[in-house]
């Protein structure tokens, strides 16, 4: 409980927005806004409310499709490896083996070329060994 | 029958990735590629080959999650609009609703950006105007 | 006053977004929202509320500024030719001048290369066009 | 004679760059800056100086390597649409046939992806229909 | 003065460009470019010559606006990381402070998505750590 | 000889694909594809098979040629400096000098922007610089 964000003053948004994330992160896992919060004041709040508040937490698709798409959209991007790391941990969290995520990026080498496929899989790689290392499940 | 592609001398994985594709358009879909073949020739077999062959018809995943996942990477690329109507019109055919390619289109501003998701919006209107113009099912 | 858009219902964001938008495309200009509507019911809302009510109403940065760096920054990109065009037109009623959004564009040749620049000046070629049939202020 | 652009009071390096470009186009093609400059006051000078002056003259790579660089580079990045077609053109004019052309457009489908060649097809295929229509060398 | 470039032999554009450096970087800044000398031969006088002593000089728009106008443009692009903190740190030099930076950034997460601004922010805190370590002013 | 990758059961296209490989790294960098197996098994197998046994090995352009224009869609790209290194090597291998890879990427300045030739150049640098530790021929 100690872990978990203090939501005094906080919108219904983020509080939903919170929800969502600790729903896949679990109550420790929001502290790790606080780097951003020290960057760029304000910014941690705006990514909660709209990203998990507004669209992820939406009713029309369920959150383990949604970090699937996820997954699927930043290997294809290119440009996010930090964020593609985060969401494949994140699609594990909700049931995704390694084998689906790596299903996932390979199906990118056919729409994003094998260069963002490769790429996807040695981030990949270091999540499965960070969650091995951590004793999380695979 | 009549519409059926020829397979006469074909690969296995030529044949494999022409039954996923008209498992997706039906027989007279497959017909949609002589177009390439004349500005392209032997393209459609390396497409059909390993693009539907290859990767497509793995078994990691099934055909629905995938033609999802291909909405979700082409809106964000942004980058491939043509592309992006046509695997609208896929996912639509393997059973996902116009609801939920929005919800897919919509998630992708939070990675890609706003006009990512307005681009994919409209491509995927278009595919829905032909669809009721063509009486298919939305 | 009976081009406003109803605000019933409204949350304080999507006031504040639609205020901003007003403020530079006038109380007619958010009709426009409607064709979206359309096509994803609700997406509207989301991006008042959040590109304009959240992000471009912060107080940091002026209208002015805020709106050149989104020229920039679609010429950039590449991929957003329509909302380029939108942004160019905004820019244009916030006060920057043909010379500066062309200046502007120009800049873009050294970061995102010369294609990139090329297909800014087209687009912001048919904005000003259309302004001149309109008979706007250049 | 009558068409050769006009090099009065013209730097060093634009004459080199109207040179390649007249090695390519011929005397007449040079006049396609001309809606350039109604847009962007000068940009076309820059264009011409330090794309085809400064870079496309040097001497580490002869012309026709260079006119296929260009067609591979713009396939892959698939923002270039109108500029790939120019220089599909530029390279079949400096002795690039169809098929090589094609066979470029080919091996972008490995490193961008095969919407990204599929584009790099169809804007090929606009040039060598136009070609032929002009009654040009295929 | 012994920290100035030599500037015998070099063309007009190059002493305008640099002139352009040095105002943003002072006189020792310009000594960066040695190693880029060493990889690309002549390269760097390309650079200062055409993006600095061509574009960045042109009167159309001040020196404090197009550093910004960059900044936008490279958090968008999400491929520049290197050249994004370059000029996030000549943003601030020549006026711009942290948090007007830093809601540049803020902006882009609506055009690029969240992850182009997120890997912005952490650029610019690594300049911002940089200039503090320097005692520079934030 | 004992370096050779075990051609036992593999495909045509798979031994067509590693010929082609072997031609340009010699027989211990086919080695190169373990790492890659550890994390997605079967990828390299789709690797080989389709890029270098379908594609690259295709008879309408030399391989010198191909590697080149590889050069330059990964430096335009400006999302895949891994595979840019490889293939910096791989064109070193099959001919092309320092100066020409040079020369390309500096022209990949006119057509993606100068921050994608210079990530282009330091990639570059790198590949000098590990084949000169390692005695190969610049």
């Amino acid at each position: 409980m100690s872990d978990s964000i203090d939501l005094t003053g906080k919108s219904e948004r983020y509080k939903k927005g919170i929800a969502y994330y600790e729903s896949i992160h679990g109550a420790a896992g929001a502290q790790s806004f606080d780097a951003l919060e020290g960057i760029a004041p304000g910014f941690a709040d705006l990514l909660i409310e709209f990203t998990l508040g507004d669209v992820h937490s939406r009713p029309g698709l369920d959150i383990k499709t949604r970090e699937l798409l996820t997954v699927a959209a930043l290997t294809a991007m290119g440009t996010a490896n930090l964020q593609l790391k985060t969401h494949v941990d994140s699609a594990m969290n909700v049931g995704w083996t390694k084998e689906e995520i790596i299903e996932t990026i390979t199906q990118m080498a056919v729409y994003a070329g094998f260069p963002a496929a490769l790429n996807g899989f040695f981030a990949a790689a270091e999540v499965f060994a960070a969650r091995e290392a951590a004793g999380q499940e695979a």
